[in-house]
């Protein structure tokens, strides 16, 4: 599927929307191969230890699906997650940030499927997946 | 099953382990016949129109359950979640905090199982609906 | 929410359209406050022990909230299940049957989510619990 | 990790141990880079219109990460499903077998995280995807 907003676009446009998680993530890679996301491992995400916390890795699944579907459908700030299911595997590297690599499994009319495995940098098991389904809003 | 640790205990050792949150979340009741914890809507936790986050919403649910898992068999900070399922059902009300009302399904050896209600104060549909599941590390 | 489809009705619509499971499954209550529907224990969903089967219990969760969507909205064959989380929480009892008790969370205008518990017959524990969520087709 | 018990030896565990599902699976292929797991489409799986139904989609997912799991710690009946959370994304082929492509995530000493997405033989969009934790009873 083509992609119709890219990795600047879709930047300022989380900016626009989710203001309030500006600089909590980043964007690696978007093409029409792969989204990988960033979670910036920083203070208020960290649990005892130094490990990035359960919700903010359930941030780091929600906002790229959010993303991987706007980026074939373009702006509708509306569409809402519906369902998440999310599988903690390993603890995080303390310290690390955590990337986010995304699928976009199905793109329907009225739904979206997506599903991703998160890594702690430089790691090669995977921490945590997590699979996320997206309503999209008809269109007027 | 008899609690071990009533909302004050649980509040203290909440501070200790979750030293992040502090002032997030509170218990409206725990005893054995039920435990309603309280998301405090703040400006960190709002989407755009002034509802509270999916993320916040897991993470109501999901300390949700550690408390509920600890209140049975007393401190163990190294206890875990492995999986959560959460159904986002309905918009919140905006500037309402968010209520969650758990139950314990189970309370292994090595696993609980938690599920959840969550919402608006005020308003009787609930907005999410989450199954947790927490690994318990075997007592040595 | 009003019952357009009584426990008759339903069990006459259910045979006509999965008639690959005629027998499976009856439906012990239906009415505004509940649904209960009974997986009948019969050799072919058995494992060794002589306990219901997983995919059994899959199955009773699936149906249940079909019917309970059904009983608001009548017939509409083509309804789909889009979602599934299902605990497994402790072995069923040998040779009991497995009671479903099931709640409608939501009902819009696309999209219905239903939990349920399910118990052996005669126990108060619940063996498993299940989410669903069912995608209802545009009425023309 | 390597396999412990290869195809051949995988197909005689699983009719001793699940001997109702005689016939229902196959495995296609079974190596240290994948497992996939083959649903035979036949009358009693199938649905209105010919497409296999969602718990036999289910049975196939959880046999396969049954499958992928004992391939690599041997046999032990014993270990049971005690999460599936499961996407069903698109309507499958009338009459097609359904095919299934497990990835084993984890495999720790009490857990093991499976995931996999469900294809109908010769179709490229996945008509479902899963995931699955096993609980593997200790070693005596």
């Amino acid at each position: 599927m083509t992609i119709v907003l890219n990795a600047e676009e879709m930047t300022d446009f989380l900016s626009e929307v989710f203001p309030q998680v500006e600089g909590m993530f980043s964007i690696d890679r978007l093409d029409e191969g792969a989204l990988v996301m960033r979670l910036h491992a920083s203070e208020q995400h960290l649990r005892p230890g130094g490990t990035v916390s359960g919700p903010a890795m359930f941030a780091l699944a929600d906002v790229g699906a959010y993303v991987i579907t706007m980026s074939r459908i373009g702006r509708q700030a509306l569409a809402v997650t519906t369902n998440c299911s999310i599988d903690f595997m390993r603890k995080p590297a303390a310290g690390a940030d955590v990337l986010g690599e995304f699928r976009l499994l199905k793109l329907g009319r009225t739904l979206s499927v997506v599903d991703c495995l998160l890594f702690s940098e430089g790691q090669a098991a995977p921490v945590a997946r997590a699979s996320l389904t997206y309503s999209i809003p008809p269109v007027k």
